[in-house]
């Protein structure tokens, strides 16, 4: 019987995750009943929504329970299966754990997938996963841009964000980026056709509101919203009559007490809305959104970054580049 | 040449309204040229959306100019007319300002009326007028409630807040109205039909979300919001999946650094949405507005209460009741 290194939440974090929040331990995998199948974790995906379910907050799926190991979408190899339809050596993807080898079973998320579909089978946690439907769903369904329109794209150079630019880009509309740090910035424009990218390091509300409205003079249609605080109030003081405004995260707020936008006065000035949208609403249009943005990453234009951490033993500070931005594309864990 | 008293805005307010902000002065009536016509104001509306026009910011509307009176929807008569289709003794509204007489011409906003039309002519400015237009097309257009659904309305004592609640309760939604002072909620369930009443005065964030959720088990499907701050915070914890959250006003903010909304991830969580909604997007639906709210009011199923205050030497007061929530019904200033 393999041993199991699990990655555990040994208590709610405070604010900022520490690493005594976090365990790893290594146990014994458990017998499996009928019905169970045992995965070999290789690849987890790392997200900001995993912070959430850290709280003991009422959300949209219960919080990890303490003890147990941290939830994380996953791909592996079936190792072992007492269940029909999932055969030792196939490949598969769900809502696992941060763990060598989970436990799943037939009839839950677990779904086959096949490498052989993609370039990488890592792609299956970035543009064929939660961020790559994320932003084609919340872009498209939340947002509607239409072609000429300004978009406002927050967290730009983000797993989501980068990609949310493109596809902007592909509709025919101006896309401005912001971002942190030079590098990012140069990436926006460079790499993933940003026409504006704007940095918000080292900048205040006053100076992010200027930046934005020298590149949007006649404000923005549409904000793809990753990231809140000061950088929606500064959207928000730029939004264009009847804009939207898709709101995906709100990541400067998860490990802070919330600054709060203090902007949405805009909203009723130009009838404008903030709509939250959650990928898992789209479950059921995945495959439309795989197979046109596939189409479009095999023509050459849409790019996919992934920054890849190695070892489950590097979780916490893998998990914690999200927070710090130093990840450069979408942030996966490899675990064998 | 009659004498003009006009109440001029002489300085921008920094916060709070104070006295020496405004000046009530006389002048002499200026000469008409062609195509002007000049209107005997008889009564004011007075609405929290002119404190937003006395700050120099960009907005939906240009800012009061300084030393100009303050800008505000009137009722009048025509006393003297150099334009075709304006005579003397005619009855009209329009945005004009607080003063006793006010020049304007034909093409622009200035709509003759029709005082047989209504029970008492005040009524152009609340059940017929802006007010009420706001709670139909807001609460309708924009929040779509259907029967069976919970409804919030915050300001729910107030002008437009209490046609809203009465509104909601004839399309079959329970309706949880929230104001400041037993006598407030008194009035909301006794007066305006609404289920439940919560007085915001002396409660926190905390004590007004389980307030709001003892009323609404299963969550609020929409939020009428007219204040902001903690109460719209307080909503935004019980708003339900694909909640629809209409913003009217940020009444709680206008004289104020805004606390701002810190709870905008229940957005995500319920993927539910802030819109900010504009009377005047409706102008040229009034007429259905006014038809269906008549038929209502006439059928006893719809009540609109006036606070009338008398004087123009008594502006700023009644102006200032707005924010201390001391008006009891449609804030009016009888001119004349």
């Amino acid at each position: 019987m393999p041993q199991n290194r699990r990655f555990l939440l040994q208590r709610r974090p405070d604010g900022e995750p520490v690493p005594e929040d976090f365990e790893l331990i290594t146990e014994d995998t458990p017998e499996l009943a009928d019905g169970q199948f045992l995965i070999r974790n290789h690849y987890a995906s790392l997200d900001p929504a995993m912070r959430g379910w850290m709280d003991d907050a009422d959300s949209y799926m219960p919080p990890i329970p303490l003890g147990a190991p941290v939830r994380a979408s996953t791909i592996g190899v079936v190792e072992e299966s007492r269940a029909d339809g999932f055969e030792k050596g196939q490949w598969v993807m769900g809502l696992h754990a941060l763990e060598d080898y989970s436990v799943s079973q037939a009839g839950g998320f677990t779904q086959p997938i096949d490498p052989g579909m993609v370039p990488e089978v890592t792609n299956f946690l970035s543009l064929f996963g939660a961020v790559g439907m994320t932003a084609y769903f919340g872009l498209f369904d939340v947002c509607e841009p239409k072609a000429g329109e300004t978009v406002l794209v927050t967290g730009a150079a983000g797993a989501v964000g980068s990609i949310v630019g493109q596809l902007a880009k592909i509709t025919g509309c101006k896309v401005i980026g912001i971002a942190g740090g030079p590098e990012k910035c140069a990436k926006l424009t460079e790499r993933y056709g940003y026409d504006v990218a704007i940095d918000y390091r080292g900048k205040d509300q006053a100076a992010l509101e200027s930046e934005i409205a020298a590149a949007a003079p006649n404000g923005v249609d549409v904000i793809f919203e990753n990231v809140g605080g000061i950088i929606l109030d500064a959207g928000l003081e730029n939004i264009a009559m009847k804009g939207r405004i898709g709101l995906c995260g709100l990541i400067s707020e998860y490990n802070t007490d919330p600054v709060g936008a203090r902007n949405l006065w805009r909203l009723i000035v130009k009838r404008a809305k903030i709509e939250g949208l959650l990928v898992a609403d789209y479950v059921e249009r995945f495959g439309e959104g795989a197979a046109t943005m596939g189409e479009w990453a095999s023509a050459g234009k849409l790019v996919v970054d992934e920054h890849i951490d190695d070892g489950l033993e590097n979780a916490y500070e893998a998990f914690m580049r999200l927070f710090a931005g130093s990840n450069q594309g979408k942030m996966i864990l490899k675990i064998a």
